[in-house]
């Protein structure tokens, strides 16, 4: 996934609930479970004659859609739960931003869950959920297994899941899909870290490149997170035929994680941000830092190479080249010329690096005011 | 189209309601469809005066205006169907900004389409469309083809586009419209990932051009997609008489699509500041190198030069010129200088590329804290 | 007006409703034209006193202000149309910011039109509107000129104009104020566009003064005409007895307008900015051309004047100067380092302005995927 | 007042409504004025205990207490107006932000007054007015001498002053306090104006310091104008029992005041910035300047030194030394090459500054189109 | 607390209400106060069955929990307390943003309170405040004594804090938990105080490394401050059960504090921001100084030196060294050439740092005009 945009849109024109079957995508795989308080029943629907059955009244039926290589397969799961054309549409054109989207007969919520590819690009697979009266359906392009712990928690059967409806199935199935961004996010900070002691000691562009490729991974995170977020936060707006108000106080719970992380991101962004104007400042101070003291030494000989170009000038006359000691005073002359320019650049503190100046008294101490 | 801006306004203080006709602009071919769910009638107007009889009780007529190029026509077409004066000279006058206005005989909705010109600048015709009580007026100032997959769909008769009115007849054109911004923004895509290699292997100034060239395009298809959002989510907050609810739901969808595509936009010209960045970045570190190397090779033959020059002054008593073995021991001297001004530059890591340090630890591997 | 800042406001602690006389500003000249539907009647007012009677029933009257020069003269005028103090006030006391103020008997519209004065600065004359029942006052500080237009389509009675009332006036008036904006963005758009070729052609400080100076006249631009786009924004949100609901349908066209100049406003400062960095960038590509070329030469021949150096030596005991054919060979090694370090250089792509990489893979072509 | 921020708050964790005196302040003197139509009283209060008895049915009472350097005083003065501790608190408390605060039986305003101290410095005196009925409280830490204006008005009692309730007074205070951001404002404005010869002309570091100065008092302004614009919208969205709608219109006008003041202060720093900007690009010139002639020298210089030095070598057997006219030989050849370069150099364009373009053709113009 | 992002949150797909207890977090402990208007008692519990006879009617009981290294025990409080389960993992789990919720029993708000580390990082511990009806739950995972104030102020009897209910406590827990910005932002800016003049005088990388460092700290100080002012603006927008009318006005007050706060750190952050860019300037001034001066005493010298090569050369028949006088007119002209360049140089504005330009003019003044 090495393009940043891969919008595999229906053709310019088409009809709108076109279904644009992703290449590759293999044949769909119908996962149900059926629960109440106190049965689970779980299989595998092969004959899609049978979908329509599945809604029992009095249970939660929760079908996953693993795979969308089929396209009468998916156009019979929008059959027989009555799904307006443009919800099967959103749920199987990828990728979609998130969102929210109320029809007469169910709630659409688009989610997406980043993941880091071996490349170190984030991808981030779609799963869609589609919200009815008594059931639950999941679309995902392919099997990611995001979804195995909530099974588990609906076959044990501690805690809410079974006592309530298809609405909290899918505020835990938003919450799974939203966790997936903290170990993405985590690890892209961890990588900033450990970059921030290569661009202070080893400033070589491959390490500009890694802070500008993590930058770039950042702001995809972000793209597709803040939609994320206003999604979830559209959801929360007003309670809906399909989404109740006991759902909505754990709602409120996923919206806070994600804003958590959008601010996180933005958090690393500047961060990288910084590395990178301290890659570059450092690599300006080293570049200066030779270049100052060769131009110095260049500097001192220069006069000293004339005066020796003077002496070794072949007019018949040249009174000094007499002198028995002329070659010493010409000697000692440009040592003490050389010595009194190295002096004088020193003086002006062009030689050597300074030593850091003792930050001492601005060391950040934690201030005696507070209460402690 | 080389301007950016070419706003062929009325002359400053004119009455409102004046028409702008563009130079160079075809005359009028009036292009109509008539349907409704049994038939489809489609020909062609070149009697302006059957323009009043075309609306028919439980039809809709779609009356597609190619070509501004005679002013009495459209005065007609104004006349025949009741146009607001600023609702023609919106249609007419362009470019404008995509908006939509409500006048109360019909609603106004101006979208533009964005294309690439051979040259490579985005431009963008500008398509009016104004809906009434069964009736759409569409108004382009020469023939685009835009709307041809769409009279397909008119003339099979499949879907919803003839069992609805002509609010959803405008929605399929609007989101035609739309559609025509994904393969631009593609484009500029590919171009910026094409030229990623460029900047970084061959950083010439043609290359920063061509950036900062696309970015322009980009500031310009912000420009108008920007509008088009904006005149979307107009339409999408109060159902009007002339576009129903039944037709929101397919536009919310379209809303959808203009976002993401805004989005895409942003997330290209961020990419493109990347990429000018790192572009510059390289070109400083290529001169860098150069400037080092070439100093130090200068810093380390300055001195040499200078004990070359001491003996060769033609001083009368320098002991050392009579020492048979004074020239190799010069030599020897001037070697083992230069030697260790080499060997201390380079333990400065003064000399030489050093080699990338080893980011291994900090390759971005896939963590294994998320559930797969 | 070389001052940015202009604020000619009345003392600090000073009475409100205190007029502050722009210095320099003419004589009242009072400027009347009163309409209706059938009559036009244009005169000048000599004699204040008639000022009461001017407002007649079923007439429109405007009323023009050209010149604030004389305080009696603008108190009786406030007198006569009964003026609150704070709206002679801000009709008088300039530069003020574009806005709208409703008060009991009258509205107040406070517009700019900018110009481009000799020296290239933007000014912006203010005009102020007072409508109320029956009457429109305009007050420039001196003649102008806007309206002229407006007052020949009054004179030819077509239009709107002369069916309707002081509030349509007040419309066509600051559109024709509006209008002005249209040139101004038009010639520093222009300005710009030139500048680019200068900018990569001749990059000279003076090009790029020039464009910080065209960027000052954007900014200021943007300053005078966001609160214009608020002020008319404002208008529209609600009815007032002033501005009556058939008027707000043409101010809703002006308000486009105005958006729309905002927007190429910021267009073409996102452009200065980019022909900045394009000149900054140039010049300092330039900078190294020169640099790198030169401290090439430098390189080779400091090598090779070292060994004319040790061979100027004066030594006793030199093997080679003895050696008949030491000079040739001397030459030639020379010749074979100098040749060798500039094979090295050239190798390194240090030498020379590369050819421009060929860049035709990424031309940008017309999509083929859109619809012609 | 070097530092940026100076909270001297209350010790962390102690109870609400602790007054922190700020440490040298002086007691307090007590001015009140009482005055309605047709009477003004106005002496100082030297006796606390005649507090309860200043307010009078009828009258207007105006307490102004000048200096915080006494607690019981203090506290007196809250109950006998029966302060509310907390607006006790934040009229003492310094800085505070600009803000108000509705209590059950009065209104809490805070503005702020800039100044430009000795040292350049922006200084922002907080004064703290509170409302009620009948009566305002104006708390300065020192006499600031902002109000003497406005004591004149009541004294004349020309105008509103007189005739309306002590709200107007509020009004007529803050106003005059918001006043004081003009002259600052100005006085900034024009020292960037003065400035910009220097950025050009002497690029000395100092200029760049006292620019950077000037934004950071400008940041400053801006810090403490945007609390005080949102205070005074909050004042305007809703009449309260304390400011009548009769106020509010003048209040407005106040709002429009430090509106426009925000704004320039805005302006101010964008000038800021761009003379930043222009300076250190004015500086890059100069430096590029110096580097490219006098390289451009010393590679002339380079190549012929090498040759001087080719002919000082001591070889036997050197042909061309015995060549009577090898010396002229060697001279010509070092002057044309020399020439050579000179003149190669001179036509690539390194050798000296080139003429400024002729930028006549962009010459900033008034546009012909407008209506003059 | 070396890295930024510490979140310890559950694991991908756990069940909501699961308690991630942070290692090392000691037992708990817990400490109550229970107080009407006459009586405090204050205790310690160590018998968590105790847990549900707390609650009294008529009196306020504060349990503040200081450890959770035992999950039974505050599971025990959830149960006695009948803490909704998403409540007691936000109180646990830390680190949260700062916010508040509304449960049907009870109002839970989170807040932080920063503090600087021995290493100068800022660090934010966690309190989480629960507060229903007579009860107040505070939860810190270890103890931080930000408290100890408060329950003087319990102790005493004074003020407020006997006389209401739960509710106000928490108002004075929040508010003093908010009072610890303030030592932090003011040292953070006394610290850029002081760095500013080693940005002068000494532009060492370390300087710039601290001013980044700084500057991160204030990034977090912002990030963790800004929910903490919506967290209290949320709870100002409505009255709820738990939060009274009587406390919502002591509340404005702590919202203004943060709101002051988060202004401060935002100002820090532009002296950051503008000290990094003036450390910048130093340095490139410096190095361009060094480079000015060498450079220029490198030209004065070649041209010298190429003359000293030219009569160096060994050439037979050279007229000039014959010339009794040749040496001394070589010399001779070797100074004036010297000297006319220096000459030219200097003319040119290239020799010498020029002396600061007389900015007298630009002095920041009080302006005159404003009325002290």
């Amino acid at each position: 996934m090495g393009s940043m945009f891969e919008k595999r849109q229906p053709e310019v024109g088409s009809r709108p609930g076109t279904l644009a079957i992703p290449p590759g995508s293999p044949a769909p795989r119908i996962s149900v479970i059926r629960y109440d308080l106190n049965n689970v029943e779980e299989f595998e629907l092969s004959d899609i004659s049978q979908l329509s059955a599945l809604r029992t009244p009095g249970h939660v039926v929760w079908v996953d859609v693993q795979g969308f290589g089929d396209e009468p397969t998916l156009r019979a799961i929008g059959a027989a739960f009555e799904l307006h054309p443009l919800a099967l549409e959103d749920a199987i054109n990828l990728p979609q931003r998130a969102k929210t989207e109320l029809y007469q007969q169910h709630q659409l919520i688009i989610t997406r869950a980043p993941m880091l590819a071996d490349d170190g690009d984030v991808t981030a697979p779609q799963v869609c959920f589609i919200v009815g009266d008594g059931y639950l359906l999941s679309f995902q392009d392919r099997y990611f297994g995001f979804f195995d712990k909530v099974r588990d928690r609906i076959r044990d059967g501690l805690g809410q899941l079974r006592k309530t409806g298809a609405d909290y199935l899918a505020y835990a199935l938003i919450d799974t899909m939203i966790d997936n961004y903290y170990p993405v996010v985590q690890h892209l900070a961890e990588l900033l870290e450990e970059l921030e002691d290569f661009a202070i000691s080893s400033p070589h562009p491959v390490v500009l490149a890694r802070i500008h490729h993590i930058r770039r991974q950042l702001v995809r995170l972000r793209r597709i997170g803040w939609p994320q977020r206003e999604a979830i936060h559209a959801m929360l707006r007003e309670e809906t035929e399909f989404v109740h108000s006991g759902t909505m106080l754990y709602l409120r719970d996923t919206h806070g994680h994600i804003a958590q992380i959008v601010e996180q991101v933005d958090a690393c962004r500047d961060m990288a941000a910084d590395l990178a104007e301290a890659y570059l400042s450092n690599v300006s101070h080293r570049t200066n830092e030779i270049m100052k003291v060769l131009t110095l030494m260049a500097s001192v000989f220069i006069p000293l190479t004339f005066i020796a170009g003077i002496y070794g000038m072949n007019f018949e006359h040249m009174p000094e080249l007499k002198n028995p000691n002329g070659y010493f005073f010409a000697l000692g002359s440009m040592g003490i010329l050389g010595l009194a320019m190295a002096i004088y650049f020193y003086l002006r503190g062009w030689i050597g690096t300074p030593p850091p100046p003792d930050l001492g008294t601005t060391t950040i101490r934690t201030p005696t005011g507070d209460s402690k």
